[in-house]
């Protein structure tokens, strides 16, 4: 549990892995090339790298999960985690910039300083997520935590709408279609025989839910609208803009509620090095997602992220000795024919 | 448990109701015609009649099902009651003749009589039923009721490919991945939380199933090449051939099974109110069945069948009270969604 917040804060929704299928179909010639030793459209790849990436990380973000319950409880304070993996991104995004500086000089497009007018939309984000995380602690009055889970998956639906309403990028028919088997989808394959306690939400609890859902849609949308507003504009500074943001909100949530914890027993108090390497996980992810907006879009977010869900629970049969369940075959099954009815489905 | 097997004889498998929408998008013209009163085309309405009626058939059907269990159990012997099933089905299709005979004369499609040639294929539906019907008491060995009845919706699949490959007519790469999702949804939907025992189902089970789903979808393929073959072939003419070897078959069955309780306490001991009701629920049923392979086709009964047992869950939940389970939500989303799929998704 005690991870969850960050984990929402970093990538709440959504996936791409279908986005290879997409292009292997858009493409076949610069495939081909690329079989044939030939040079490869390098928007294809750097899409495919940045979907695979999150991919990966959200599954071993997952696993670390999974791990750190096994190994039993962490005493560290939540907020003081969520600080830390702003401020390792904003490291990270920096030390990208000064390569660059290195290597190609200074550019309009690269330098860190900025206008009120560019900067001005990047809190919006953080505030958001904030919002979203502050409601998080009131849900759990109303719902438990495996339904809380699968309430998260309304997220799937309102990410599509708000792509669709905010950005104007339009789904064929059968996209749309795909993206509501996607939610039942990911849904299904999260299904315990507890699950039915999530039908008896109280309306409140559905409210908030909804709301949350949106929250996060809109934060996720809204992200994606900043960085794709300015396409030449290097997403190291991009990222260090809202990272910074990032930090401060989450300097505000320490002050706020774990201000005393972190003045008598210190910052890192509880840290394990399993605390490190999610920290750093989601760091990575983070940065991951950000790559997603610049290079895809929230869709592809979206099956990237259930995607990697499907997968964690296949490595964790291996790892952990999971018994997966007919729920999750079903799940799955649906999942990738969504995921399929995706790349066949594009708008011509 | 004691009506499953006249059940799977009549209509294993499969559904229709997506058959309106797709005729309403194949022939605006003739919708916008009824709409505004004119003539509605005639074949258009015979396809959506026999869905339909299918459809509120195979849901009234389930609903007896549930309704005599309620009521306690029947001592009556299944095989006396599957004769009398077909006994009936002939019945009708005779009268049907007769009221044809009169009005418009006998001809050459409409006459009894047939030649050997015609006649021959006639009994191997029948057959084919008989074994998968000898097989179900063994299947029991290996899995239980509920499980069986998840099992089952293997026939969807099987239904799906013999469709493909005997009648050797094509469904879309659309239409594919719903008939995916519908077995999935349908599955889904009849999740409960002891359905997981059924992945612990031995080697011989599966096969068992699979066999099971290839000698029903065999059949009800059969059916529809046998029905199809000779299109001006009256449709009573042909189901008073297949009815008629059907009670030879059941006959068999009858002296084999049950010939000793017969003898001793009569054919129709144990018969009450309810059986007679099943009874005629399954003899319409049958004749729909039919109607639907000479107008529509497999697929269509697929998705008839597939409905049903949507709409017969949520009839039981003001019928007697039943729970709608999560499970059973994010099922009905992904098979509306696959009859959605199916009618955008025709081949062109």
């Amino acid at each position: 549990m005690e991870y969850r917040k960050l984990k929402d804060e970093d990538e709440d929704g959504s996936s791409a892995a279908d986005d290879d299928i997409e292009n292997l179909r858009g493409k076949p010639l610069s495939v081909a090339a690329s079989l044939g030793g030939g040079p490869v459209d390098p928007k294809w790849k750097r899409k495919s790298m940045v979907t695979l990436a999150l991919t990966v990380l959200t599954s071993s973000q997952a696993i670390l999960i999974v791990w750190s319950k096994r190994a039993g409880k962490y005493e560290y304070s939540v907020t003081t985690a969520n600080f830390s993996v702003e401020a390792l991104k904003c490291a990270l995004s920096l030390a990208a910039l000064a390569r660059i500086w290195t290597n190609e000089g200074v550019t309009d497009d690269n330098r860190l300083s900025t206008t009120l007018d560019e900067v001005i939309v990047y809190p919006i984000p953080a505030a958001l997520y904030l919002v979203k995380n502050l409601l998080q602690y009131y849900i759990f009055a109303y719902v438990d935590a495996p339904g809380y889970q699968i309430l998260k998956n309304l997220n799937i639906i309102s990410t599509g709408v708000l792509y669709r309403i905010i950005l104007k990028r339009k789904l064929s028919e059968i996209q749309w279609a795909a993206f509501i088997i996607l939610c039942a989808g990911c849904t299904t394959a999260q299904l315990n025989p507890s699950s039915d306690h999530v039908l008896q939400t109280p309306l409140q609890g559905w409210v908030m839910a909804i709301v949350m859902a949106l929250l996060s849609g809109f934060a996720g949308v809204y992200t994606e609208a900043i960085i794709k507003k300015r396409p030449s504009r290097n997403i190291n500074v991009q990222n260090f803009w809202l990272y910074v943001f990032g930090m401060i909100f989450n300097a505000a949530a320490i002050v706020i509620q774990d201000f005393d914890a972190v003045v008598n027993k210190g910052f890192f108090h509880g840290y394990s090095f399993i605390t490190v390497l999610m920290i750093l996980n989601h760091a990575l992810s983070g940065i991951a997602v950000s790559m997603v907006m610049k290079y895809a879009d929230n869709i592809v977010k979206v099956y990237s992220t259930s995607v990697a869900m499907l997968l964690t629970a296949v490595v964790s049969v291996f790892l952990f000795g999971f018994h997966l369940s007919l729920a999750f075959f079903l799940g799955s099954t649906v999942v990738s024919v969504s995921v399929y009815l995706h790349s066949i489905g594009k708008v011509r």
